[in-house]
């Protein structure tokens, strides 16, 4: 019989009493199951299983039998309760054993922060026999793989940075290179300002006419939508072929809201536009209250042309920093779009720049009036020449408002600019 | 033999493929965990399965072997990848009858939304034979309980507040019932400002002296450390007493380091004792770019205690907006203790208020000289007449030490007002 070109398929193993007495949400298993989809690697199944050394073996081995590859997360920290490192060494029947190297580098870190704690780092030191260290960019455990009955085993950190940047930088490579030739083709189209099912229905006809191996998937979230195509199939060149007709089609329909494609980010998009403009980025904030000014200095980068921002959380401060006119705040309130516009051009005028954002709103859960309820939220982009505004009419939850006005209001910048 | 009096145990297993793609985050087994922990009911594992009957089977097998009650969650929708009432009928060998009763009601249910898909509610409207009914208030898929070899399996849709509703208000009362006197206490004491490790070093004595029941876990995040206290037994008092003697001691040893407890945020608890003392807050920052503004705002009412923040991503906004001396940023450069000094006085002045928090550092994961690696960050809390610093030494992740300086900034005035 001819050996079929299949998925591999990989357990995910999350271990922590953390996760068992409800105090911590499994985020990891998800971040990791989208990264090992797009590698066309199918999970079978996710175990959360508490710090004890038999459960944590039991569910290794039924991973060994079922699949090609298991990652584990947590467990990996210096203290008494993370006894992985432990659990593999007795998994794959080996020592633990000092690693001297280990042992200065962590004293070194640990010494520059000004602590002393060399018993603990010493057993910290110590790894199962044979382990394949995979580089840890952001903290001082290092990801673990080890090889069992031909099979992959992975062991990273459960703190999230940390074991999204090794799986990055160290894993994705080591697994793309065992592929098999069978591949599952993602691509992720980004939007912002259309709801789901308003999307949905302009694109009912193209997914109609979708070949079998093809799915869409409508992944909503606060202000975006991120549609993925998935296409599956033996042939590469071909099924990119076909993703790329179909993503055509689909640029075609709704182009409009499309921002970037894959992991970019609207803030990075944004980014981009302003550096290839040459353009000063202000932002004047109020009900956001920072998170704009966050997102856009997240990217590296940012200071090349983003000056800064004002939050006003206040009427003072929007008057005294911002020059928004006694008048307009008694007028129209703070919460209209007057206010906002001025808050443009007042930023632009104190921060020297081409282009600014602008916001103000009631993000709650409390402070609605019957004119303006909670979640009424007035946002401005624009130069000196023209501002355009938008009015949003959210929920009573304030987390989420700050969210997705944060988003509607870059995303108004971004077709401001194109 | 006397019966000893011990934790009942559960398996949660969760159904659905969207949880082995990522694209969907399990929270319901947290929310559940949670919720089963403070019933004193012990957690053993959760596992997510595909919509695959042998998978769905399997899992329940292994439950019914291993744990006193199983909670499955979703699959219970009328679309033809719902399966678990096949499954369920299949697993306990009984067959699938139909309920006209419920088909009525459905019906009835479907039509007012102006819908009208009879084939599939017919369908929809078989259950396993000898079903218990859990009412759900929220949606139309009832919950399900069934008993086999003396333990319970509960089934419940996937759907969060359906989900949430009827085990609120149909299983706990059930539980309760069922429970033999066994309790399972935790406290979480949050701490900022030290790592794990020094944590740990600090608390070891206290944590060899606890007795058998009693338990620490170390929960560390981005500048946080949450030590999870916990105590299990039959006599509530007595464990009460227990855990506030033991929480007592931790408190004497490292009291500078905790900001709070449970589920209290950093900015949270700043928030109440700016409120206290009727002071008004204003930030300043350079390198944490509104994320600061972006944490104390996300509590709501902080408008009563926050003006604002103004973010300085370039020298020429220090000058202008926060009154840093051209001299200073000569002299010592933006990432200096004098800058972040300057920084506090001048949005103090700027902003008219009663205390501030200042931040400047190379957040990276480029710009750093040898003098000032990326991730020497400076940050200063304080009033008009005294100003408090600290100096961090971060890696080069930039979210990371974003998120990290956020954190010691914030408590750095937490701890300049105690």
């Amino acid at each position: 019989m001819k050996k079929k070109t299949s998925e591999k398929t990989a357990y995910l193993i999350t271990i922590g009493d953390e996760l068992l007495i409800g105090q911590v949400i499994d985020r990891n298993s998800a971040w990791l199951a989208d990264k090992l989809t797009n590698l066309g690697i199918k999970i079978k199944k996710i175990i959360s299983v508490q710090d004890k050394q038999n459960e944590i073996i039991n569910a290794l081995n039924e991973g060994l039998e079922n699949a090609d590859l298991i990652i584990t997360t947590g467990g990996l920290g210096p203290t008494i309760d993370d006894i992985t490192k432990k659990t593999f060494a007795k998994f794959l029947g080996v020592n633990m054993v000092f690693n001297a190297d280990f042992f200065k580098k962590v004293k070194e870190y640990v010494a520059k922060r000004g602590h002393k704690i060399d018993d603990m780092l010493f057993n910290y030191s110590h790894f199962p026999e044979g382990v394949v260290f995979l580089k840890n960019r952001v903290g001082s455990a290092p990801g673990m793989m080890f090889n069992k009955n031909e099979k992959i085993i992975i062991s990273l950190p459960g703190v999230p940075p940390e074991m999204k940047s090794i799986f990055s930088e160290e894993v994705i490579p080591i697994l793309e290179k065992k592929s098999n030739g069978y591949y599952i083709l993602k691509k992720t189209i980004l939007t912002a300002g259309e709801i789901e099912a308003a999307l949905a229905e302009k694109l009912k006809d193209i997914v109609a006419s979708f070949p079998d191996n093809m799915s869409i998937a409508y992944l909503p979230n606060l202000g975006r939508v991120r549609l993925r195509i998935m296409a599956k199939g033996t042939n590469k060149n071909l099924l990119e072929k076909q993703l790329n007709e179909y993503i055509n089609k689909i640029k075609e329909k709704i182009g409009e809201y499309i921002f970037g494609y894959d992991d970019e980010t609207l803030e990075e998009v944004l980014g981009k536009i302003l550096k290839n403009k040459k353009f000063f980025l202000a932002t004047a904030e109020s009900c956001t209250g920072g998170m704009i000014a966050h997102k856009i200095t997240s990217v590296s980068g940012s200071s090349e042309y983003y000056k800064g921002t004002v939050v006003a959380y206040s009427n003072e401060i929007k008057e005294k920093l911002l020059a928004v006119k006694h008048e307009t705040l008694e007028k129209y309130g703070a919460v209209s779009e007057q206010t906002v516009k001025e808050m443009v051009t007042g930023v632009l005028q104190t921060m020297n720049c081409d282009v600014a954002i602008a916001t103000s709103g009631i993000a709650g859960p409390t402070g609605g009036t019957t004119d303006k309820p909670v979640g009424t939220i007035w946002l401005a982009a624009g130069s000196k020449d023209k501002i355009i505004t938008k009015i949003l009419h959210l929920g009573d939850n304030r987390l989420k408002n700050i969210e997705t006005s944060t988003v509607y209001a870059i995303d108004l910048l971004r077709k401001f600019l194109q």
